[in-house]
């Protein structure tokens, strides 16, 4: 039944001619020229949607922080490193979309402006002071006219009710909700687990690789988005 | 002239039975299970030199940070991620070494043990607390029977004179000094371009590949090293 749905979406035209944006990847907060605070986000899970999504018909925009993947076909692309740049490359383009998904893992904090930050090399101790980078997935969902608005939640634990919670604070219409695994190692994993949850529903996705998941997800999020507009018009 | 000297090298013995370690990529200091401090190391400069000494007959062990780089034929190979972590692997097999080559990006700092780092995240601020790392290169040119040591200094300013500065202070042989741009979005650029400095002298190596560069590398490496032996002995 999957399958056929599947095969249905993918021939389908039931997302031609929606507008879809999508954010993936670490963002690189500078510290200095050299060093920087960054997360382990790979880019992977936001490229195979950004793919999905484009395979089923839409007019994708994938905003990327740094990785080392491959621009999937069919995909307008925009490079971006820190959160800040990334919030203004949304915003620049949010006014025309039908969708965006926040994908990209976004640093909460940058560090103050490199000129303020005194870095004594020598000294034994050293400290980094931070302060809050724009939410950019809140800004988009806060728009008088926003669009279609799913998040992303990786957490180690709690995971459901954490991601359900920001769903409501950041007046979300959908959010995944990421397992990640405590291992420093967990560098790029190629398989993902994933609950997506609305304001009335959990659905599990269980563990696959993630162009299966992404397919999976662009459906499900096509067929909350008719719903969404269907009970609107 | 250089051609014909590499010919010679690469089908001589000048390296067999020689152990050499090297250093690569950057180091990941973990803040929290997903966040962490790193830099703009690929790697590519380290693995090209491993790759080199070892088409040069030398046996290698490359102690590697987190890069995407398939580990290069006929190495042996030990993954770390923290500055820590790759101190560990290089004591413990540092006795056995002729020459070591500390080409990674260590971190300075890392952030003090996770369970005291208390990261507010609804704080508009937040402060990380750092402490020193260890010095891998200084430790190993400090040991009673050191290896040959070669370090690599990333500098944006005064390039070959805090180098020079770097050779002396931590009793170096030589010191490669790799003059890094000041673009953010510099992640792991295929050419470089390398000033090699010993007591007595600097030589530029002009930019060109990094496979190119290690190859040119090794061979000044190896006629230090013989150089030194010929005196001591």
């Amino acid at each position: 039944e999957i399958a056929q749905r599947v095969a249905e979406l993918f021939t389908s035209t039931a997302l031609t001619g929606r507008r879809i944006m999508l954010t993936a990847g670490p963002t690189w907060e500078a510290i200095d020229p050299v060093r920087g605070i960054t997360n382990h986000s790979s880019g992977m899970m936001g490229y195979a949607l950004a793919q999905a999504a484009a395979e089923a018909g839409a007019q994708v925009t994938l905003i990327s922080g740094p990785t080392s993947l491959t621009k999937p076909e069919r995909v307008t692309s925009v490079d971006v490193v820190s959160a800040c740049d990334m919030h203004n490359a949304v915003m620049e383009r949010i006014a025309e979309q039908d969708i965006f998904i926040g994908v990209a893992a976004v640093a909460d904090y940058r560090p103050v402006d490199s000129a303020d930050q005194k870095i004594k090399k020598n000294a034994d101790e050293m400290t980094i002071t931070m302060v809050k980078n724009p939410d950019i997935l809140a800004d988009v969902a806060n728009l008088e006219h926003a669009p279609f608005c799913v998040g992303f939640a990786a957490e180690t634990h709690d995971v459901v009710d954490y991601a359900r919670g920001k769903l409501e604070r950041k007046k979300l219409d959908l959010i995944a909700a990421n397992h990640v695994g405590g291992s420093e190692t967990g560098f790029g994993v190629p398989d993902n687990a994933i609950s997506l949850i609305s304001r009335d529903r959990v659905l599990d996705l269980p563990k696959q690789s993630k162009h299966a998941l992404a397919r999976r997800l662009i459906i499900e999020i096509a067929d909350s988005y008719q719903k969404k507009n269907e009970k609107q018009t």
